[in-house]
């Protein structure tokens, strides 16, 4: 089968790989027909993780079951379903309580696993033609009548529309809150989408990039151009001094200040500004334990120079981590169905595999209009 | 003072009374720009409660403050106030939890007080020139600066916004969930608003009432016309033969059959039926412990004969009562303020305060049109 | 094998039956080494269910793993393992938020199953030599190294402390709160424990039966010895008029009144008097949807003359069903390894699996002293 | 009357003050018969504040109503009542949701006022012989029967048994869980005993004082001397290696590392490693926005160099802030009531009010056996 391999830092290839099979009784085999390329791929793309060369990448997956194993219940052959990214066994103490994005079996001695991910398991990614599912029936969420017609809309499922709408729930948005959230890329603007459809009265999106402040607005949101700096205090304007409800975290470690330089503490600290004492902040955006390659001291050793005391006199609240993505997907995927969501409107780039090296480059850069890129296996 | 004054069952006249004043150092006195007509003022009005005649009705009511006592410290006077139905002290077991609508101090011997309405107090109604309200700090939200533009939006803070909203919080209704409610009067038309704006993926609203369906098709909402029965196999033939997610009943006892005979465990009935195992119901239509004028044997003394069996078998769950109505006016204001919620959609009729006895008549009677009145006291 | 087989009303029998074995390759085999007589076993033991004659009875289960299939991954042969009565899938819509209890793969057409139950699926009991587990690493707890010293306390892991506990988790016990149980039965008992653990100030707990009021006062908790009637009273006055702040239902719809004749709705009603007004009620004794033998006519349809005005006006709320073993058996097993619970308190006989006709017969007859029964096969 | 009053750092004097009294209609006077002292009271004590000399301190109050004001419902005079350490007024915007430690009213411009504490308004302290209590009906807790034999114990309900409850709330401590608690002052004595009384199946105390330890063993804790550092692998290996359910930080940003060097992100650093992932950590001890005589680069300006990586990659959630003492005095004071909680087992000294200065000082220098000290004004 073909598939995108990851050679080495900014260095990856489509090429002839052995097929993806069924290996267990519990696994099903899936034809891949879209994968997407997430921001997350980029901290591999860029050597900031261990990530080994000759792997497949890609964790945002959707297609159709061409083969089940022997115990398989659930899924059938011909049924179109989304792959969450994170991958679970189902029946672990993490799993049985929905947290599915911190199982216990799948990636022995850690808590979560996730397919062509570093430090996530050795599952191959899906930017393929075929990728093996483990435990199947609890993997896949089979989509309804209306899967290949919306299929952009559905592949969301995997990743970036549970991941924002996880962020709007860690942040615990209610009716009538107003939520900011710093960050216009794809999760950031499926936080801003979860946020209106949880029924927030302001919704503002803080970034520095134009076109994606624009997608921000299509979706009903207040943009907060950051780029000459203030967006903390407009924040705190609209607020009436009080700062937003809510808070989200759509960035991670990588965050830029004004003049482009990595100042990972900034979304955090601005977080704890505009956010009003006693609110929640939901935290989606990656945090590493350590990233050797940094230029600042703490971040090498994964820590923040955190504002702990504006934090703990406001009395906020933060959550973080992956989202669980089997506790939205079935839900979400119903607002699609009916017509109420519709994420693939951030898509900006839809091509074949082969296009797959190109997409890399242009999202890396943060290539003008590159927002959300789709590759379409075996098109 | 002019005001609408009960004088017995069916006979409602405006008429002199005295002046509302301050009487005590917490009190504030409002002068009451609108006030509605509520579906619960017709109990009343049928002599269905043992409401004492010569007391002034309504409980949906918003002025301005003309005075307050000396011991208030929030509300100026010159505040455009909306103020809840409920009457709470803000210091009770129940009113420090929130509960406001089961206070403690205000009725004593009793969880609950209201402006004009039966057993809740000795509190005059709002279908008046002023008003007396009393711990005026805890009792008045104090509206923004589009408080006279949008008038007829937040005067529905009083009641039905807040209580429609409670029955879809009561039924815990999240984003993506199918929700049926049963009744399309102004209740069940808040509750379908309320449960669009938490991100329903479907909501039913079942009634046999055909200009009141128009209105929930108008907000979103699909239209189960039950005038020829069927409306319980319609919403499972909708829901996959599961049921929906969440129920609401926004109907009450006086709940009609197609033949138009009071079957007072008609709605509760047909709820366990259409909603799923596990689901929620939320139950804001008014249930009385005694109904002795009833037909119905069981209802007389405030039984129905309920389906505990199936409710049981489904495990699903009951939430009741009426709204407190503070936990949820300042954020429900918010998206009026913001434009997301038009509440004033669902008015018929703008009418002076002396025109209230033919507009009982005419929503006593379910007349044609007469969805929700409203009354301008000083116009 | 040896089993015990319901053959007809009133009438079981154990006898030698073709061995369980592995079917699928989820499955897991078990040699039963404790399996309990629970009070449901009594429904199918009198004649009021349609079991078949012929089938294995028994649900309250734990043993050792003597085989296991090709695709369980958690459990391994020697495991002792406690079995929730319900069965589960892990992976259908219900399972995968931890709603085990109602799962849609296991009993086609219907939401749970069970072993050895009527109504709930296919699957033979335990009261036997040996058990089918259907999806073994979901069904399955693993029990820790103190699982054959403390194994009359882990079985009750498998409906009772869990269902006890449940009646306190849908009624929102908090720390600090006073609760009413009625029933002192098994699960009553499990409730009032539960309470005690959750950190309750105060414990009523309803019965007529003195050594089974006998026992709730040794887990802390105050008997109300309803014999002569005016429990209700007894509690009203303890908690200063108000009622208590929480409910459980731990009877069923075969509950009896002093005279010793079923009034299903005796405790439901009492408790919506008991409680104070916004409190919750949870409810886990069973109710059934139709009862064609039952004497009374409402009973017969399932239908209760539920105070249903009392119940709204008082805005309280009732949570009912099945409990979900699973989302408690794991943190209870934990209780009891640290030695801060000890359910198996509330045994009074410990039987050979031979002896069990003889057990049916005396629980059935509410003998004095017959609490609850274990069994032991293979002893 | 006589109070404590605040000279400046380490100096602090009995005098004759201005007697306390009734300012406005809500105010309620209170003759205080119990006053404690308390660790917060030692950062003012130190000078690490900005208090204004001349202040009379004292936050944890109890005594005995003398007079109200006009507009006093509830309170009467005679009554014996706990005051919260929060001062709230029971209508804004916090309040009304029960976030009274967070009041938008008493402390203008800022979220929270105090009795005596630096930067949470002008309000006097109770460590004094009257104190004015503002908006009485609000603040103050009227005891039951048995207030002066238990008063001791229900004194704590002005801050410490709520505070610790409050930490293994925002830590979600529910039945089964294990606990990691880092302090065995009396907030972390009674985070524990709060742990124990929720159901926690092992809870574990951290510290390095021994006196401290054995109060911690006798509420049933499980105590880990760090005095010799390996605290994390001590509660690393005895929760299997996985970390302990829930956290909560006791100690505040003067924690010392086991050299008694302050290093202010010690305690939250070692939560994150010794808290499972996806587990919840509470904090509840002080942490300042600044601290401009700290040693700590960081801590000046009211950071901390805090384990972000880690943080989110095991999904954890922290929670802070202080306890809004209402929503807990009510039933933790039922539990003293009923008997079930005895916080007054962590006293250690019980003095006269004119025996404060010794007191403080010996407090703040953690002299031996000083855990807690209450005083009694009058005596």
């Amino acid at each position: 089968m073909k598939a995108l391999v990851y050679n080495g830092p900014r260095d990856v290839q489509v090429k002839e790989m052995p097929d993806a099979k069924i290996e267990k009784a519990t696994d099903v085999l899936v034809r891949i027909t879209t994968t997407n390329i997430c921001g997350s791929d980029l901290h591999m793309y860029e050597g900031r993780t261990d990530m080994e060369a000759g792997r497949i990448l890609g964790h945002e997956n959707l297609g159709e079951v061409i083969e089940i194993g022997k115990a398989v219940d659930k899924v059938r052959v011909g049924d179109m379903v989304c792959l969450p990214f994170n991958i679970g066994c189902g029946f672990c103490a993490n799993c049985e309580k929905g947290l599915s994005g911190y199982c216990l079996t799948c990636n022995p001695g850690n808590a979560g696993a996730a397919y062509g991910f570093a430090g996530m398991g050795p599952y191959s990614g899906g930017q393929a033609e075929l990728l093996r599912v483990p435990y199947g029936d609890y993997n896949c969420l089979v989509l309804p009548d209306d899967a290949r017609e919306k299929e952009n809309d559905y592949v969301m499922l995997s990743d970036i529309f549970p991941t924002g709408f996880h962020a709007t729930e860690l942040a615990r948005v209610q009716a009538g809150d107003s939520v900011v959230i710093y960050g216009a890329g794809p999760v950031g603007l499926m936080a801003a989408t979860s946020a209106m459809l949880r029924g927030a009265s302001q919704v503002f999106v803080v970034d520095t990039h134009k076109d994606r402040l624009k997608l921000a607005e299509k979706i009903g949101a207040i943009a907060i151009d950051d780029t000459e700096g203030g967006g903390v205090e407009q924040v705190l304007h609209l607020t009436g001094g009080q700062g937003a409800d809510c808070g989200c975290e759509c960035v991670g470690y990588q965050c830029c200040n004004m003049h482009g330089k990595e100042v990972p503490n900034l979304t955090m600290n601005n977080l704890v500004k505009t956010v009003k004492a006693t609110g929640n902040i939901g935290v989606v955006g990656v945090f590493v334990p350590e990233d050797p390659n940094a230029q600042d001291e703490l971040e090498k050793v994964g820590k923040l120079a955190f504002d702990f005391g504006n934090f703990w006199f406001k009395g906020q609240r933060i959550a973080t981590g992956q989202a669980n993505v089997k506790a939205y997907n079935r839900s979400l995927g119903k607002l699609i169905h009916a017509g109420r969501a519709k994420p693939s409107m951030i898509i900006s780039h839809e091509l074949k595999l082969e296009q797959a090296p190109e997409a890399y480059e242009n999202f890396d850069k943060r290539a003008k209009g590159w927002t959300k890129v789709i590759l379409k296996p075996g098109k």
